[in-house]
């Protein structure tokens, strides 16, 4: 029977592996661990990679809190569920090549008390420059992870991370996709198994996407696009992403929160890619609406 | 008596003034017009400057738009009032020496129908090096222009900007303050005739200011500190800053709304300067709630 123990150990162990695959990928990077404690109870261990050769910042953060249910959350949920426990582990990576794509997953549990407790998560993937067989190789593992287990919905959960991942102020997606679920209370054992899985998939998946890209040769020119997407990246996680405003407004721990924005971000007025361009074909792509990939 | 005509025409050619100025600090900054109509009624005039040797990005907005009142604004209006017109100039310079503080301004006139006319607007500052003496002169100038008008009240007014301009989940002040007014709609005449010295007070002291500024030498560090600040800078105007959310959240013209975000911002996770340095000075003041400067 799942219990929160077990759930957070191993999200704990699984920020290890993540991690390990990021030190495999790039020696080079800082890595520092920041072990924090929540003062309504509860606490975590923020992990960042900074200045690497291939990983320019990264942030794989496992947290474990507890205590009264903040007004945001308890929105929705049975009266009287005064009482809350939530453990996750939320991870972003901005490599420096910018053929090279953000990656970003969330696998989180959540208790109330009283009340039922569920899962969510999600991971996705947001290229700077499209490759065809980086966003068909992730929803491949998506796809097939998901079909080995009943609890889990491959076409809806890819629809509900469309929808969500979007910039309606752009009119623009904010990447290729991948699969969002939440408040998934039925058969938990069978969604923590899935979960499992799908963290060793998209682990393996994103470490076959990075080996692909990250010795590819690049210049200033492709830098400099690469930073006027991150500042998309920036506009969603700060004026759309409900995940951030929910941390931010309740007092959740801002450096951990923040961590997932990029390292460096640019605003330039109007830009629009030439015609034609690689630049180009990424933005068609985002514009045409939700794709299938498989 | 005060119509939106002669408001418009104000601030119409306060957009050239203001940008003159721009351009004489600066000749070297590319300056790009850009007009355009708005689907439900109006329009404006964008002008952004760019990539100058002092001017790293600067937009110069007017707009004047008009139509159906939007459901976000109609909250608190008189029942009924569904049509709406506004005029108003935003202006935000992003200068490249990271010496030379950031300055924003906007003044803004409201009219529903029916309902009774508004005038809005404010001016702050947001230095990455604190220079006293710039906060000072700004401080001064603005009581100055308050003091010569009974409808201003440059202590209420400096209270609110204060209080506005602040990243909650930061402890941080955004800057040096200024003022902020908004829904004045008695002595309309006497508010038009303070808004055009108001216009003139901040030209010229921040005119003054970029002399003082932008002539100091700087190395990359210096540029690094910039581009943490802006990071801030990005974070108010996504993630709290009202005017932004309003205008994303009711159609208004994105690329004009977003002219406001630095060219170029960067995020390090938990950076703190060193104690005792200017950078550390910056945020000890940022940190110690308002100053009275004056």
């Amino acid at each position: 029977m799942v219990n929160r123990a077990g759930v957070r150990s191993f999200y704990r162990s699984f920020q290890d592996r993540f991690s390990e695959m990021l030190g495999g990928v790039d020696p080079s990077a800082s890595v520092t661990d920041d072990p924090w404690d929540r003062a309504g109870g509860g606490g975590g261990l923020t992990r960042v990679f900074s200045n690497g050769d291939h990983i320019e910042k990264a942030a794989v953060n496992f947290s474990d809190v507890e205590g009264a249910t903040p007004p945001a959350l308890s929105e929705g949920l049975a009266h009287g569920s005064d009482r809350f426990a939530a453990t996750g582990i939320s991870i972003i990576v901005h490599p420096t090549n910018p053929f090279a794509p953000t990656f970003h997953a969330n696998l989180r549990f959540f208790e109330v008390t009283p009340g039922t407790p569920w899962f969510g998560g999600g991971t996705d993937l947001t290229p700077h420059y499209l490759f065809v067989d980086d966003a068909v190789a992730f929803h491949r593992t998506l796809r097939d992870v998901c079909a080995n287990h009943q609890v889990a919905d491959y076409a809806a959960w890819k629809k509900t991370c469309d929808e969500y991942f979007y910039l309606p102020h752009r009119r623009e997606a904010r990447g290729v996709g991948g699969i969002f679920f939440d408040h998934l209370v039925h058969d938990l054992d069978a969604v923590f198994a899935f979960q499992k899985q799908l963290g060793a998939g998209f682990l393996g998946v994103y470490q076959t996407i990075l080996g692909r890209r990250i010795g590819l040769p690049y210049d200033e020119s492709h830098r400099s696009w690469q930073a006027i997407r991150r500042g998309r990246y920036a506009e969603f996680n700060l004026a759309i992403d409900r995940g951030t405003r929910f941390g931010l407004e309740t007092g959740g721990r801002t450096e951990s929160i923040l961590a997932s924005l990029p390292p460096l971000a640019a605003w330039a007025y109007d830009y629009e890619p030439p015609p034609e361009s690689p630049e180009h074909e990424l933005v068609k792509v985002l514009r045409a609406g939700p794709r299938d990939w498989l």
